[in-house]
């Protein structure tokens, strides 16, 4: 097959990554690393979306725009096909009688030059993503692009490495039977897809939170159907319609990937993962409709990355300018709507060591919240970061976490110098009590930080991971100078299951996960029962089934 | 750690085996492999546990012989340590504390040595099982013994695998910034338990079905629990007794695994596995228990394999004398109380071709009556091949078996020479048309066979395929010479999710499954959803934590 031998060094170097572990990545983050055009072709495809019908020849019965609308206020009117779940699912079963036969290669070499053609719209799809999730126009061509395309391939090198463990073809197996002729048998093993799988979008990270299920299911053999969030349709479209037209170039028949398009008022979610051809669900989203799928979708693998509340524990520095500077970004970027963004910031009441010296909670908790302040004081950088607001209840919760303790830094409202009608919010800082749990343990999705005075770090972490076992976390960033402070903590994690960074006071941001490297979500609390991307995410989407022949 | 130098050769060639596919065992499977006083100390073990407490330190308050007892009519009267649930999972977690942040090497180094002790008791063991399951001697010292081992190390192997994909200790994980400095973080991998295991043992194969998820479980850090069947618990129990003993002489607490006894008057498996520290649930048994698990076990992974109707297709032979041969003891080992027995037997009612010849239906489906019947008709024969009827119901299914068609062959009353109380019965054979779906179409666990006469091959394949989709099935069993009929037949199998044998004629029986080769159960159709062994049986069982240390 053509497109596995012009993919094979990329999934080879994908594979020698997943077991280094070291950094890797083929898809350029920089958009300078493309070509002088891509910039305006892309913006100039994106525009040439809008306001129309998003043509894609798939089961259908009219066309609807969802909920779709740009947090940054510019007027999208896409409508794309509807179909009929029923029709989704014949569709989607009909077209895994072929692509679920396919060889390994086949089906991997389509999947790699989906990726590799995604790749070359990277500036389509940062329009399409930026427009609809209200990100900056960086974060949602890093994230939405060549970030999303890794955790694709990540997905893709697993799928191939679990599926390639069995030898190939056929083989003799011979069982000694002492003095008698040994028993003898041939060996084949053959692979089958599980089912229909169902990708069940987010409205802030469409590709990089969807492409590790979709390339997950494609390449093991099951047919895909891409439910959009239906804030958030466009991206996912942009993937469907490429995914189509490889399948289609390849002889596969396009229905292995299907758009399943929705609107908040007529939601099809439930009905469609509860379909019995259903063989996995892969979500992201909200903690409530994900544990509903948990405890309800008994027939499918359920796959969820939900939400939680994370944590910076401050215990000690050699020097907190690095430690502002780097929080004050991961506090703020994209207005904490990653499910990565720290919330509760737990620093000691009695202070902290800083280098020689002494640090009191008020120098360290009013020097972040200065930090922040100056870091977002200029508009124009202020929108750079911030990007919009993509959920509506967002505004509510900024005046609910101000009630609840003392007001360190308020949140103000900045013009976007480019988008007038967008919605931009600095965060609100709010000192509490590590009593005042009903405040702070909670997920306050968006721009609500809270800074807790605890009585030393020994509280600190058991607070974190109280909050981590109840309500989930993704991330956990301690700040400590100290050997058996960090012992302590990783404990801590290892037992909440959850990442932890230390020390970052550079250029990484807890907030980022690197593909090939960084697993995103333990599966070990609330947060979510998947890992993206590990051998439990992936095995389970085929079946083998042996066959032995009398030699 | 000692012991895991000590078994790292052995450790290194199950790696190779679940690779490569070809047999391969450390645990020999014939008696005579083993010392002169083997036999007799086993037995005598065995013996001198008769009639006593069954002695374990772990949390008790009283004793229960459960509701064993011996399909040959010893009497057994071993009481076990009985346990209040909330006793065992408190236990169970306290132990997790340190097996759980054990190093890979030394709970693999535990597992293999438990299962080296195990091997070194198979005799005592080869006994337990006999005399709690019926099956005849060499079926219980294989199956419960050597066989079962070479399970269990086989999902220690997996789990060895999938623990150490990652790089051990810390390393540099180094990004490129242009013309800045790199990124630069250590980074590390913590793997960390699951949660508490429970894994609920079935009547007639406890080891061999219950090793694989006990052994993957606790290699992977988690405590287990193991409930037997209550009318098998002797061989489980010696599981136990063993592992305890092990572990404690590694400096673990002995609780890391737990025996939790209950009665069919006061089952305590339901309590069990909805507490919520539970992890992951392994069961074995029947399918009405394990859907109810997968359907309502949401909290923790679960494992079943449940059970199915496994089917015969007769389509062309070069010979018949070895057909008939090979189904003699398939059909009738163990009275057809294996989870991979065949049950239905499709013939074409036109009959099949024979070498040059035809043969008439009457010829095939009579041919095997009179095979079944000349090879069960020596009482010595007949006891050693089907062993004691273990399920108390099978006396009525054999008769409801019978009035639902023509009988070809009348189900036999055997006088066991050796155990005059045992139930020993030969199968009974049922000829029903195709058409007569209520009467095959269910599973009959026992010693009932059913001959379905078709209108060809293509209906044979079409209602095993039915069979197999609704009601589940583990293995299918093809007689054909003809490479279109093969072809036809691995496609339906694949599609229906079912192991398929072919033209077995010889020493190989389709029941048998042998361990690093062989995947017993797809986990593709409802005879469970779990696969012996394969990664997605293991890899879930442990969750990674990452560790980013600024660098």
């Amino acid at each position: 097959m053509e497109f596995f031998a012009e993919h094979e060094e990329t999934l080879r170097r994908a594979l020698a990554a997943i077991a280094s572990r070291e950094y890797w990545s083929p898809y350029p983050e920089s958009p300078r690393a493309y070509s002088d055009d891509a910039p305006q072709d892309g913006e100039q495809a994106f525009q040439d979306r809008l306001g129309r019908q998003f043509e894609l020849d798939q089961p259908s019965h009219g066309y609807s725009t969802g909920g779709e609308s740009s947090p940054y206020g510019v007027a999208l009117d896409v409508s794309y096909p509807v179909a009929a779940v029923d029709d989704l699912v014949a569709a989607a079963q009909a077209a895994m009688q072929d692509w679920g036969r396919a060889t390994v290669e086949d089906r991997v070499g389509v999947c790699l030059e989906i990726l590799d053609r995604l790749k070359g719209n990277s500036f389509e799809m940062a329009h399409a993503v930026m427009q609809t999730t209200g990100q900056a126009f960086l974060m949602a061509f890093q994230a939405g692009g060549p970030h999303a395309l890794d955790r694709g391939l990540e997905a893709v090198a697993y799928a191939y490495s679990e599926m390639t463990r069995l030898p190939g073809g056929q083989m003799r197996w011979e069982k000694p039977q002492g003095k008698r002729d040994p028993l003898q048998v041939d060996k084949q093993w053959r692979i089958r897809p599980r089912g229909v799988a169902v990708t069940i979008g987010v409205s802030t990270f469409p590709t990089w939170n969807g492409y590790p299920g979709i390339f997950a299911s494609l390449a093991t053999g099951n047919p895909v159907i891409v439910k959009p969030h239906p804030g958030t349709i466009l991206p996912l479209a942009l993937f469907v319609a490429t995914a189509r037209t490889v399948l289609a170039e390849a002889g596969f028949d396009p229905n292995t990937v299907l758009l399943a398009v929705d609107t908040p008022e007529a939601p099809i979610a439930k009905e469609l993962v509860m379909r019995p051809e259903v063989g996995m669900v892969d979500y992201t989203g909200g903690s409530s409709f994900g544990s509903w799928l948990e405890a309800n979708v008994t027939h499918a693998l359920v796959f969820t990355e939900k939400a939680g509340v994370n944590s910076v524990v401050v215990d000690s520095a050699e020097d907190l300018k690095g430690v502002f500077r780097n929080l004050s970004v991961s506090l703020t970027m994209y207005s904490g709507q990653m499910c990565t963004t720290p919330q509760n910031v737990y620093i000691p009441a009695d202070g902290i060591r800083v280098g020689e010296e002494h640090a009191t909670f008020d120098d360290v908790a009013g020097g972040l919240a200065a930090a922040i302040a100056g870091f977002l004081s200029d508009d124009q950088r202020a929108g750079d970061i911030l990007g919009s607001i993509k959920s509506p209840e967002i505004a509510g919760r900024i005046a609910d976490a101000a009630a609840s303790g003392e007001v360190l830094l308020e949140s103000r409202e900045v013009t976007h110098p480019n988008f007038p009608a967008a919605e931009v919010r600095t965060p609100v800082i709010v000192q509490v009590a590590a009593a005042n749990r009903d405040a702070y343990m909670r997920e306050m999705f968006g721009p609500v930080i809270y800074v807790v005075a605890t009585s030393g770090t020994e509280e600190s972490l058991r607070l974190a991971k109280e909050s981590a076992q109840q309500h989930g976390a993704i991330t956990w960033l301690v700040y400590t100078t100290d050997e058996e402070v960090m012992e302590s903590a990783i404990d801590a994690a290892v037992e909440a299951g959850v990442s932890v960074a230390f020390n970052l006071d550079g250029g990484l941001y807890v907030n980022q996960s690197a593909a090939f490297s960084d697993f995103h979500v333990t599966g070990a609390n609330p947060a979510g029962n998947a890992s993206l991307t590990d051998a439990a995410f992936v095995a389970g989407r085929f079946r083998v089934v042996g066959v032995r022949i009398s030699a």
